[in-house]
């Protein structure tokens, strides 16, 4: 039976990888299939968004490099709002350097990413040595990787044999590379299994200003075979009632995934 | 007359953008094509090979995310150094995300790159957009970005039609885009210009355990038309006396300039 048309908790046997594992059995339980994408640029706002939020989302997605004001502090709340709420974290760091950069970049600096993050994410583009240097310092602390292999932005050039290379890249490296970024699911053999993290989701706005272009959790869930949807504007955006809209994309997206097993 | 037969100095009129203008008559005035990739991760060893490197380069390129002990000091004191040395700081950030996100990650959080780096760079992979977002904040302050048309690691998957793309991104944001990082001299027509600057050089070690490949400057200059040689681990490996090394490197990079001169 392929993945997807299986449960997430069934799901959980298809990986050895710390982090993917506990991301399924969460999402299994708390039935959610939303990450929430948290862009702001204040540490007060970041807590008080990620506390409210919490409780309807799988995964915080974080941008920790925009923070005007991050601290230790930051980190520990972080955490404390993790085990509170019952998410994982993913810094979206997007690593695009050779693997020997990549590798300090990961674990030293101010934010040393992978203390706190349970998984990161990386563009294939630099070649197999991108990840071989992230998986020196992550692997053995039950960390996961996603490879980027679509881009939701306007004229991406992640596409066709790019995304092709992206897909045997992650084959090449199972122990670590848990899935995807992507519009859709990539793959659909039965014995192979992968995560699919697709961004760009809005219910509301169909693009912003800068390139991003929105696609619906219906469309991304059930269409397109993806796991989860990650929100960011449409939750936070202006005027909004954060635990309200959380609730309504949570809701769109368990619903969609409710419609793609029994269809 | 194309710009690889034409002096550094004589290439600043080609250009609108303060940051090329800036490094092209510096290059001129000092002598060399030289960048230091300084990628150690302590503040200390930073300040002090950034202090003693200083005389016989035209460009620091910086990993400011990997160093453990980064404060505002740093900065201050980097400032500092490109005064009294007379060369321009480059931060290899390597962009890759929306422009929406860009534009935070290039003037806002702890780093603030945008306030002290004259050039930084960005994959083109996610479309026009990360050249627009990174351009709203940075154009007005000077600054120029470095699109990576190719890479120099083992598998890059940043060649043929993606190469393609990168150069008619770049010819459509001039003002703000004032070369590549690449392997080779991208464009030969005699009425544009983008300045190539070349990763991956060194003279004695052809490769590192993570897929990154040396190249020597003779061939990066002379025989591939690039116009600035980056170099790091072959500077500041162990046991290199790093001011003698430097020498040696700028040197290399000059003389491979002046025989194409004259070539």
């Amino acid at each position: 039976m392929s993945s997807i048309s299986k449960k997430y908790g069934e799901r959980v046997e298809n990986f050895s990888n710390k982090a993917a594992r506990e991301l399924l059995s969460l999402i299994e339980r708390k039935k959610t299939n939303l990450s929430l994408a948290l862009d702001v640029t204040t540490k007060r706002e970041f807590l008080e968004i990620a506390d409210k939020v919490g409780p309807y989302i799988c995964l915080l997605k974080t941008h920790i490099d925009i923070l005007v004001d991050f601290d230790q502090d930051l980190i520990d709340q972080l955490k404390e709002l993790r085990a509170k709420h019952d998410f994982l974290i993913f810094e979206d760091r997007k690593f695009a350097d050779i693997g020997n950069t990549v590798k300090y970049q990961y674990s030293k600096g101010i934010y040393k990413i992978v203390e706190w993050a349970d998984i990161t994410n990386a563009h294939p583009l630099p070649g197999d040595g991108i990840v071989s240097g992230l998986k020196e310092v992550g692997l053995s602390l039950g960390r996961g990787l996603l490879l980027l292999a679509e881009m939701s932005s306007k004229g991406s050039l992640a596409t066709g044999a790019y995304t092709e290379a992206a897909i045997e890249m992650a084959r090449r490296h199972k122990d670590f590379v848990i899935g995807f970024i992507a519009g859709r699911k990539l793959i659909c053999n039965d014995d192979e299994d992968f995560i699919v993290m697709s961004p760009g989701v809005g219910l509301d706005a169909s693009k912003d200003g800068l390139g991003q272009q929105y696609k619906t959790p219906r469309s991304v869930i059930f269409e397109n075979g993806s796991d989860i949807i990650i929100v960011g504007r449409g939750i936070y955006g202006k005027d909004k009632d954060v635990a309200t809209e959380a609730q309504r994309y949570r809701d769109a997206g368990w619903n969609a995934y409710l419609e793609r097993l029994t269809n």
